[in-house]
Protein backbone atom coordinates (compact mmCIF):
# COMPACT_ATOMS: atom_id res chain seq x y z
CA UNK A 1 0.00 0.00 0.00
CA UNK A 2 1.39 3.64 -1.37
CA UNK A 3 1.64 6.07 1.28
CA UNK A 4 -1.69 8.40 1.39
CA UNK A 5 -0.86 11.45 1.59
CA UNK A 6 -2.30 14.51 3.75
CA UNK A 7 -3.57 16.15 1.23
CA UNK A 8 -6.00 13.24 0.06
CA UNK A 9 -6.93 12.81 3.48
CA UNK A 10 -8.03 16.51 3.85
CA UNK A 11 -10.27 16.29 0.70
CA UNK A 12 -12.16 12.95 2.61
CA UNK A 13 -12.61 15.06 5.61
CA UNK A 14 -14.06 18.20 3.65
CA UNK A 15 -16.28 15.62 2.07
CA UNK A 16 -17.75 14.81 5.08
CA UNK A 17 -17.75 18.52 6.60
CA UNK A 18 -19.79 20.05 3.34
CA UNK A 19 -22.76 16.67 3.78
CA UNK A 20 -23.36 18.70 7.55
CA UNK A 21 -22.94 14.86 9.07
CA UNK A 22 -21.56 15.22 12.22
CA UNK A 23 -18.63 13.07 13.12
CA UNK A 24 -16.60 13.02 16.53
CA UNK A 25 -13.08 13.73 16.15
CA UNK A 26 -12.89 10.02 16.94
CA UNK A 27 -14.27 8.89 13.87
CA UNK A 28 -12.52 11.03 11.69
CA UNK A 29 -9.32 9.97 12.84
CA UNK A 30 -10.16 7.00 12.37
CA UNK A 31 -11.16 7.33 9.08
CA UNK A 32 -10.20 3.80 6.69
CA UNK A 33 -8.49 4.79 3.50
CA UNK A 34 -9.10 1.94 1.25
CA UNK A 35 -6.83 1.96 -2.00
CA UNK A 36 -7.13 -2.28 -2.06
CA UNK A 37 -3.61 -2.35 -2.57
CA UNK A 38 -3.81 -0.95 -5.96
CA UNK A 39 -1.90 2.10 -5.16
CA UNK A 40 -4.31 4.31 -7.23
CA UNK A 41 -6.24 5.16 -4.70
CA UNK A 42 -7.15 9.19 -6.32
CA UNK A 43 -9.29 6.91 -8.93
CA UNK A 44 -9.72 3.61 -7.45
CA UNK A 45 -10.82 3.28 -3.91
CA UNK A 46 -13.47 4.24 -0.72
CA UNK A 47 -13.00 5.88 2.56
CA UNK A 48 -15.16 5.03 5.17
CA UNK A 49 -16.29 5.90 8.77
CA UNK A 50 -17.64 2.56 10.60
CA UNK A 51 -20.55 3.59 12.64
CA UNK A 52 -21.43 0.25 13.85
CA UNK A 53 -21.01 -3.54 13.06
CA UNK A 54 -21.79 -6.44 14.93
CA UNK A 55 -23.43 -9.74 14.56
CA UNK A 56 -26.87 -8.65 13.25
CA UNK A 57 -25.89 -5.38 11.08
CA UNK A 58 -23.89 -2.82 9.87
CA UNK A 59 -23.77 1.00 9.36
CA UNK A 60 -20.89 2.84 7.61
CA UNK A 61 -20.35 6.33 6.46
CA UNK A 62 -18.66 6.50 3.27
CA UNK A 63 -17.26 9.29 0.78
CA UNK A 64 -16.07 8.87 -2.64
CA UNK A 65 -13.73 11.93 -3.80
CA UNK A 66 -14.44 13.59 -7.59
CA UNK A 67 -14.62 10.71 -9.82
CA UNK A 68 -13.32 8.40 -7.38
CA UNK A 69 -14.42 4.57 -8.17
CA UNK A 70 -15.19 1.51 -5.88
CA UNK A 71 -13.85 -1.74 -7.52
CA UNK A 72 -16.05 -4.15 -8.68
CA UNK A 73 -17.48 -6.92 -5.73
CA UNK A 74 -19.60 -9.00 -4.63
CA UNK A 75 -20.58 -10.57 -1.28
CA UNK A 76 -20.44 -14.60 -1.29
CA UNK A 77 -21.95 -16.41 1.12
CA UNK A 78 -20.02 -17.60 3.79
CA UNK A 79 -19.19 -21.30 4.59
CA UNK A 80 -20.45 -20.98 8.19
CA UNK A 81 -23.84 -20.71 6.42
CA UNK A 82 -23.86 -16.78 7.19
CA UNK A 83 -26.10 -15.43 3.98
CA UNK A 84 -23.33 -12.87 1.74
CA UNK A 85 -23.89 -9.12 2.97
CA UNK A 86 -26.98 -6.97 1.92
CA UNK A 87 -26.68 -3.35 1.46
CA UNK A 88 -28.91 -0.29 1.39
CA UNK A 89 -26.54 2.42 -0.40
CA UNK A 90 -28.49 6.12 0.23
CA UNK A 91 -26.83 9.02 -1.03
CA UNK A 92 -26.48 12.10 1.80
CA UNK A 93 -24.53 14.91 -0.44
CA UNK A 94 -22.73 15.03 -3.89
CA UNK A 95 -24.04 11.84 -6.95
CA UNK A 96 -22.84 8.62 -7.20
CA UNK A 97 -23.39 6.01 -10.21
CA UNK A 98 -24.10 2.52 -8.95
CA UNK A 99 -23.36 -0.55 -11.11
CA UNK A 100 -24.94 -3.89 -10.28
CA UNK A 101 -24.97 -7.07 -12.34
CA UNK A 102 -28.48 -6.73 -14.51
CA UNK A 103 -29.82 -8.68 -17.59
CA UNK A 104 -27.00 -7.17 -19.95
CA UNK A 105 -23.11 -6.76 -20.16
CA UNK A 106 -21.50 -3.59 -19.06
CA UNK A 107 -21.79 -1.21 -22.19
CA UNK A 108 -18.90 1.61 -21.50
CA UNK A 109 -20.79 3.37 -24.10
CA UNK A 110 -23.76 3.96 -22.89
CA UNK A 111 -22.98 4.43 -19.48
CA UNK A 112 -22.91 7.73 -17.64
CA UNK A 113 -19.39 7.70 -16.67
CA UNK A 114 -15.95 6.35 -17.82
CA UNK A 115 -14.12 3.17 -16.54
CA UNK A 116 -10.87 3.33 -15.03
CA UNK A 117 -7.67 3.36 -17.39
CA UNK A 118 -6.78 -0.25 -18.72
CA UNK A 119 -9.17 -1.18 -15.94
CA UNK A 120 -11.78 -2.07 -18.26
CA UNK A 121 -11.85 -5.91 -17.71
CA UNK A 122 -12.21 -5.75 -14.29
CA UNK A 123 -15.80 -4.11 -14.18
CA UNK A 124 -18.51 -6.25 -15.92
CA UNK A 125 -22.16 -4.86 -13.79
CA UNK A 126 -23.44 -2.43 -16.16
CA UNK A 127 -27.45 -2.01 -14.62
CA UNK A 128 -26.67 1.97 -14.03
CA UNK A 129 -28.66 3.59 -10.62
CA UNK A 130 -28.29 7.43 -10.68
CA UNK A 131 -28.14 8.32 -6.88
CA UNK A 132 -28.93 11.85 -5.54
CA UNK A 133 -29.15 12.95 -1.79
CA UNK A 134 -32.20 11.05 -0.20
CA UNK A 135 -32.36 8.53 -2.97
CA UNK A 136 -31.14 5.32 -2.00
CA UNK A 137 -30.75 1.60 -3.37
CA UNK A 138 -30.45 -1.66 -2.01
CA UNK A 139 -28.26 -4.77 -3.11
CA UNK A 140 -28.47 -8.06 -2.83
CA UNK A 141 -26.03 -10.09 -1.19
CA UNK A 142 -23.70 -11.88 -4.85
CA UNK A 143 -24.72 -9.80 -6.66
CA UNK A 144 -21.38 -8.21 -8.61
CA UNK A 145 -21.40 -3.62 -7.94
CA UNK A 146 -19.21 -1.12 -8.56
CA UNK A 147 -19.74 2.56 -7.99
CA UNK A 148 -18.15 6.03 -9.04
CA UNK A 149 -18.86 9.48 -7.60
CA UNK A 150 -20.10 12.49 -9.68
CA UNK A 151 -17.56 15.67 -10.28
CA UNK A 152 -18.46 16.44 -6.63
CA UNK A 153 -17.75 13.70 -5.19
CA UNK A 154 -20.51 11.80 -2.83
CA UNK A 155 -21.02 11.09 0.67
CA UNK A 156 -23.20 7.65 1.00
CA UNK A 157 -24.86 6.23 3.88
CA UNK A 158 -24.59 1.85 3.94
CA UNK A 159 -27.16 0.44 5.93
CA UNK A 160 -26.69 -3.26 6.16
CA UNK A 161 -26.27 -6.71 7.59
CA UNK A 162 -23.23 -7.79 8.62
CA UNK A 163 -19.70 -6.96 7.42
CA UNK A 164 -16.90 -9.62 6.80
CA UNK A 165 -14.74 -7.77 4.34
CA UNK A 166 -12.28 -10.09 4.66
CA UNK A 167 -14.39 -12.56 2.27
CA UNK A 168 -15.35 -10.04 -0.22
CA UNK A 169 -14.54 -10.96 -3.79
CA UNK A 170 -13.15 -8.74 -6.19
CA UNK A 171 -12.78 -8.83 -10.05
CA UNK A 172 -9.85 -7.46 -10.16
CA UNK A 173 -7.45 -10.32 -9.28
CA UNK A 174 -4.55 -7.43 -7.75
CA UNK A 175 -7.05 -6.42 -5.71
CA UNK A 176 -6.15 -7.25 -1.99
CA UNK A 177 -7.96 -5.88 0.52
CA UNK A 178 -6.57 -4.76 4.04
CA UNK A 179 -9.11 -5.29 7.11
CA UNK A 180 -10.31 -2.62 9.92
CA UNK A 181 -13.75 -4.06 10.13
CA UNK A 182 -13.56 -6.18 13.23
CA UNK B 1 -55.75 7.91 18.09
CA UNK B 2 -56.19 11.72 18.23
CA UNK B 3 -55.80 14.08 15.18
CA UNK B 4 -52.23 14.85 14.67
CA UNK B 5 -52.57 18.88 13.81
CA UNK B 6 -51.06 19.76 11.10
CA UNK B 7 -48.69 22.61 13.38
CA UNK B 8 -47.74 19.78 15.34
CA UNK B 9 -45.68 17.49 11.68
CA UNK B 10 -44.78 20.54 10.56
CA UNK B 11 -42.75 20.85 13.70
CA UNK B 12 -41.51 17.74 12.66
CA UNK B 13 -40.55 18.49 9.30
CA UNK B 14 -38.69 21.43 10.37
CA UNK B 15 -36.30 19.34 12.87
CA UNK B 16 -35.33 17.41 9.98
CA UNK B 17 -34.76 20.63 7.90
CA UNK B 18 -32.47 22.16 10.87
CA UNK B 19 -30.43 18.53 10.70
CA UNK B 20 -29.21 19.10 7.42
CA UNK B 21 -30.36 15.89 6.39
CA UNK B 22 -31.77 15.34 2.81
CA UNK B 23 -35.04 14.00 2.32
CA UNK B 24 -37.64 13.03 -0.53
CA UNK B 25 -40.91 14.71 -0.58
CA UNK B 26 -42.29 11.26 -0.64
CA UNK B 27 -40.58 10.20 2.22
CA UNK B 28 -41.59 13.84 4.12
CA UNK B 29 -45.28 12.98 2.90
CA UNK B 30 -44.85 9.75 4.79
CA UNK B 31 -43.76 10.18 8.39
CA UNK B 32 -44.94 8.08 10.66
CA UNK B 33 -46.22 10.36 13.54
CA UNK B 34 -46.83 7.78 16.14
CA UNK B 35 -48.82 8.56 19.34
CA UNK B 36 -49.18 4.89 20.90
CA UNK B 37 -52.59 5.28 20.97
CA UNK B 38 -51.82 8.09 24.45
CA UNK B 39 -53.60 11.16 22.57
CA UNK B 40 -50.64 12.93 24.11
CA UNK B 41 -48.12 13.41 21.52
CA UNK B 42 -46.49 16.68 22.08
CA UNK B 43 -45.86 14.76 25.04
CA UNK B 44 -45.63 11.13 24.37
CA UNK B 45 -44.62 10.20 20.66
CA UNK B 46 -42.19 9.30 18.49
CA UNK B 47 -42.10 10.63 14.88
CA UNK B 48 -39.73 8.78 12.08
CA UNK B 49 -39.06 7.66 8.70
CA UNK B 50 -38.32 4.41 7.74
CA UNK B 51 -35.42 4.26 4.92
CA UNK B 52 -35.37 0.44 4.92
CA UNK B 53 -36.84 -2.82 6.84
CA UNK B 54 -36.19 -6.01 5.35
CA UNK B 55 -35.71 -9.44 7.07
CA UNK B 56 -31.46 -8.50 7.33
CA UNK B 57 -31.55 -5.35 8.68
CA UNK B 58 -33.32 -1.77 9.21
CA UNK B 59 -32.55 2.04 9.23
CA UNK B 60 -34.78 4.88 10.18
CA UNK B 61 -34.34 8.50 10.86
CA UNK B 62 -36.09 9.70 14.20
CA UNK B 63 -37.24 12.90 15.54
CA UNK B 64 -38.18 13.84 18.61
CA UNK B 65 -39.71 17.40 19.64
CA UNK B 66 -38.43 19.73 21.99
CA UNK B 67 -38.92 17.53 25.69
CA UNK B 68 -40.96 14.64 23.87
CA UNK B 69 -40.81 11.11 25.34
CA UNK B 70 -40.79 7.66 23.58
CA UNK B 71 -42.08 5.66 26.35
CA UNK B 72 -40.61 2.70 27.46
CA UNK B 73 -40.71 -0.31 25.66
CA UNK B 74 -38.44 -3.54 24.94
CA UNK B 75 -38.17 -5.69 22.14
CA UNK B 76 -38.52 -9.42 23.07
CA UNK B 77 -37.10 -12.86 21.34
CA UNK B 78 -39.95 -13.61 18.97
CA UNK B 79 -41.49 -16.95 18.98
CA UNK B 80 -40.76 -17.91 15.38
CA UNK B 81 -37.00 -18.01 17.40
CA UNK B 82 -35.83 -14.65 16.05
CA UNK B 83 -33.92 -12.94 18.57
CA UNK B 84 -35.43 -9.74 20.12
CA UNK B 85 -34.34 -6.80 18.19
CA UNK B 86 -30.99 -4.87 18.48
CA UNK B 87 -30.27 -1.04 17.86
CA UNK B 88 -27.95 2.02 17.36
CA UNK B 89 -29.07 5.55 18.50
CA UNK B 90 -26.86 7.87 16.77
CA UNK B 91 -27.67 11.37 17.26
CA UNK B 92 -27.31 13.49 14.55
CA UNK B 93 -28.79 17.13 15.32
CA UNK B 94 -29.43 18.21 18.95
CA UNK B 95 -29.39 15.82 22.40
CA UNK B 96 -31.41 12.75 23.37
CA UNK B 97 -31.28 11.09 26.98
CA UNK B 98 -31.66 7.45 26.66
CA UNK B 99 -32.78 5.63 29.74
CA UNK B 100 -31.72 1.48 29.86
CA UNK B 101 -32.15 -0.81 32.35
CA UNK B 102 -29.16 -1.04 34.80
CA UNK B 103 -28.08 -2.13 38.03
CA UNK B 104 -30.20 0.14 39.84
CA UNK B 105 -33.82 1.24 39.57
CA UNK B 106 -35.13 4.35 37.78
CA UNK B 107 -34.30 7.33 40.65
CA UNK B 108 -36.65 10.53 39.02
CA UNK B 109 -34.92 12.97 41.58
CA UNK B 110 -30.95 12.01 40.02
CA UNK B 111 -31.63 11.58 36.54
CA UNK B 112 -31.43 14.81 34.17
CA UNK B 113 -34.93 14.82 32.85
CA UNK B 114 -38.64 15.14 34.10
CA UNK B 115 -40.61 11.93 33.58
CA UNK B 116 -43.90 12.41 31.91
CA UNK B 117 -46.75 13.45 34.88
CA UNK B 118 -49.07 11.42 35.72
CA UNK B 119 -47.25 8.50 34.16
CA UNK B 120 -44.52 7.34 36.78
CA UNK B 121 -45.06 4.10 37.08
CA UNK B 122 -44.62 3.25 33.38
CA UNK B 123 -40.78 4.23 33.78
CA UNK B 124 -38.61 2.15 35.08
CA UNK B 125 -34.94 1.82 33.31
CA UNK B 126 -33.12 4.27 34.97
CA UNK B 127 -29.11 4.01 33.37
CA UNK B 128 -29.00 7.69 31.69
CA UNK B 129 -26.64 7.89 28.27
CA UNK B 130 -26.93 11.32 26.84
CA UNK B 131 -26.19 11.82 23.35
CA UNK B 132 -24.86 15.19 21.62
CA UNK B 133 -24.31 15.06 17.69
CA UNK B 134 -22.22 12.32 16.40
CA UNK B 135 -22.54 10.32 19.74
CA UNK B 136 -24.44 7.05 19.49
CA UNK B 137 -25.38 3.96 21.91
CA UNK B 138 -26.18 0.51 21.19
CA UNK B 139 -29.52 -1.08 23.04
CA UNK B 140 -29.09 -5.14 23.31
CA UNK B 141 -32.09 -6.89 22.66
CA UNK B 142 -34.99 -7.28 25.47
CA UNK B 143 -33.13 -4.38 27.45
CA UNK B 144 -36.41 -1.38 28.87
CA UNK B 145 -35.63 1.79 27.23
CA UNK B 146 -36.67 5.14 26.59
CA UNK B 147 -35.43 8.65 25.62
CA UNK B 148 -36.80 11.99 26.09
CA UNK B 149 -35.19 14.96 24.21
CA UNK B 150 -33.53 17.93 25.22
CA UNK B 151 -35.05 21.51 24.97
CA UNK B 152 -34.53 21.87 21.09
CA UNK B 153 -35.46 18.27 20.65
CA UNK B 154 -33.38 15.36 18.91
CA UNK B 155 -33.11 14.13 15.62
CA UNK B 156 -31.47 10.47 15.84
CA UNK B 157 -30.51 7.48 12.88
CA UNK B 158 -31.66 4.58 14.20
CA UNK B 159 -29.68 1.00 12.81
CA UNK B 160 -31.04 -2.28 13.75
CA UNK B 161 -31.40 -5.84 12.91
CA UNK B 162 -34.94 -6.17 11.50
CA UNK B 163 -38.39 -4.29 13.02
CA UNK B 164 -41.15 -6.22 14.17
CA UNK B 165 -42.41 -3.13 16.33
CA UNK B 166 -46.02 -5.01 16.55
CA UNK B 167 -44.22 -7.17 19.20
CA UNK B 168 -42.40 -4.09 21.09
CA UNK B 169 -43.72 -4.84 24.69
CA UNK B 170 -44.32 -1.08 26.46
CA UNK B 171 -44.14 -0.77 30.40
CA UNK B 172 -47.73 1.64 30.05
CA UNK B 173 -50.05 -0.63 29.24
CA UNK B 174 -52.51 1.73 27.46
CA UNK B 175 -50.42 2.07 24.62
CA UNK B 176 -51.46 0.52 21.55
CA UNK B 177 -48.41 0.88 18.92
CA UNK B 178 -49.98 1.13 15.16
CA UNK B 179 -47.97 -0.37 12.76
CA UNK B 180 -46.58 1.02 9.84
CA UNK B 181 -43.52 -0.82 9.03
CA UNK B 182 -43.91 -3.25 6.50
Amino acid sequence: MSEITKEYKNQVKELYKKSKIVLTDEELASIDYADFSLSNIEEEGLNLILYVNNNRYCAKEMVLLPNQTCPEHMHPDLENGLEGKQETFRCRWGEVFLYVEGDAPLDSDTISVSLVNGKEDYYTAGKEIHLKPGEQYTIAPKIKHWFKAGKDGAVISEFSSPSYDEFDVFTDPNIKRVIRDR
